[in-house]
């Protein structure tokens, strides 16, 4: 890997606006895009941060994704609405529907809202941090093309398909856990595949089916969901949560991101709100989650010199940290980001 | 474990009531229990059967859970409610609050109901099973006492928190997701430790954080997460989703089960409603499902005589198998269900 460089946020953001206006994405939309993957830069989550642009942007130039989709809210009743992609790119339509799913909780203290005809739409952990910060409890996942077999399987037919679930903290980071239901993401292995590095036992076999720790040979073959049967028990229920009730494609019917870039991947997401306030009041829920992060975060670690953190504490610790000190980026990846923004 | 000897559902239905009548449940309550625990030992988890029946007399017995709680629902919204179980047995409240959701949810297309001063409410199928018949995606929760500690602490703080997805499948098992956060489910620890048969490696470490394969040590130390910070994670989700946004206990604020008879367990659930036809209507939901289930059983199994099988299924096809085969109970259990019958 190339020695990291690092970069204050707004140019980071400068750069990526500049990489998606250059393929015809509209300011406001490219606004959007840029904001979720700078934000999982920002947090640490370089998987999915600003290394998306050349294949968010390759996407765009082949059509296989719109520059200029037309994305329709569809209200079914006052807390359920489906949001039409039009094959745009995901974190568009995703913070619209996040956006939608805001508005429709603000009146009624619950919402779901499901994408269709969307694209691959970045980390979770920045819509959920713009959730939680409106203080809504929310669930959300999205479908993603077939890596797995699901449990006793020989043959891919789930996603990794990740799930989200977080929680507004009074005053500090706020619960934020993000997971595929991979052992590893995908993403790591594709950086693994890139810097040439092998990857650990246990994160994926081969296209036959045996272990391996060969980045490219995993990514020729398929994730291993964690848990065994649970976590791909938990795939199929993400798939149908996001895909199914969302009226978008699911299983073997979602494009792969990576080797079908002309074609929509068909994916959907979904967005799940509730008002805390509204069930247990202010006051109250605000003192139960103080309680919540202190008790866990007490806890007597096994190891003293790594004390329990809270999922997303760290991630919401560095973007913090990344606001005025900036974020490290590997100078490769810098100049691919620069190349695209001429 | 003595010979399992096969009883019919009514005649176990019936000692299931007649035990809870002896200790002052009036019947329809008694009913409601009954339901859940039968159709736990139908479906063959009997980890949740009427082997309950011991701990849950002995509980009102001994004063800590009320024979006859009054139960209040209190609508905080058209698609929101809370119930209030007033320390009664678990599935008298569960049961009224998923009818509680599904009337709202009926007409709203969501439902969420959170649940406080509730016990140990059985397994999640059988509620699973109702809301699926009626049309609702549905995603329940409850939490549990502290079994767990959260990922490198060495602590119990966390539950195993037991997460339940399931979706109507048009004819046919629905699916049915129900897992605990832990690699193994405590009750088979305990059916083990009365067995006195050893665990598999990896289910448990003793009280000083140590691996072992002896159910009684496990009994008296902790529950290892699956999956490491994922489960320990979704475990601390799952206490947030019906602990703290239920107004009920969450961490070591829920009494333990086994260890606490005489204290109200504080426990918290909840059931959360989604009408999939509002969606997407009713010939493409019930279409996308079939595809669905028939793309996941027809994988290419690794092991040719082990078919791939939805989450849900096996469980689903035990149970109409016992509507008319009857169910295979220990003989020693049958005869401790007879006497507290008596």
């Amino acid at each position: 890997m190339a020695e990291p460089v690092t970069v204050s946020v707004d140019r980071l953001m400068a750069l990526s606006n500049a990489a998606l206006a250059a393929v015809g994405v509209p300011p406001d939309d490219a606004l959007a895009v840029t904001r979720v993957l700078v934000e999982a830069d920002m947090m640490g989550i370089a998987t999915h941060g600003v290394i998306r642009l050349t294949p968010y942007t390759t996407r765009v130039r082949l059509g296989g994704v719109k520059a200029r989709p037309r994305v329709a809210v569809e209200t079914r009743a006052p807390s359920l609405a489906m949001v039409d992609g039009d094959n745009g790119l995901g974190p568009v339509i995703g913070t619209r529907a996040l956006a939608g799913a805001m508005e429709m909780a603000a009146a009624t203290g619950i919402a779901y809202v499901g994408c269709r005809n969307s694209n691959h739409f970045g980390a979770m952990m920045p819509y959920a941090r713009i959730a939680c910060d409106a203080g809504y409890v929310m669930i959300a996942a999205t479908n993603a093309g077939p890596t797995m077999p699901p449990w006793g399987g020989a043959e891919a037919k789930i996603g990794n398909n990740p799930l989200c679930v977080a929680a507004p903290m009074p005053d500090g980071p706020h619960f934020i856990l993000d997971m595929a239901m991979s052992v590893a993401a995908r993403g790591k292995i594709r950086i693994a595949e890139r810097n040439k590095t092998p990857i650990p036992e246990g994160w994926a076999v081969d296209k036959h089916g045996r272990p391996t720790t060969d980045a490219a040979e995993a990514m020729r073959g398929f994730l291993v969901p964690f848990g065994g049967h649970k976590g791909s028990g938990l795939s199929m229920a993400v798939d149908i949560l996001a895909g199914v009730i969302a009226g978008a494609g699911f299983l073997t019917g979602i494009a792969s991101w990576t080797e079908q870039p002309k074609e929509p991947q068909r994916a959907g997401h979904f967005f799940l709100l509730i008002d805390p306030e509204r069930l247990v009041g202010a006051g109250a829920f605000a003192g139960s989650m103080a309680r919540f992060r202190d008790s866990v975060r007490s806890t007597r670690p096994a190891d003293p010199a790594s004390p329990v953190l809270l999922p997303g504490q760290r991630e919401q610790e560095r973007r913090r940290a990344a606001l005025t000190g900036g974020v490290a980026v590997p100078a490769d990846l810098l100049a691919e980001v620069e190349a695209l923004a001429r």
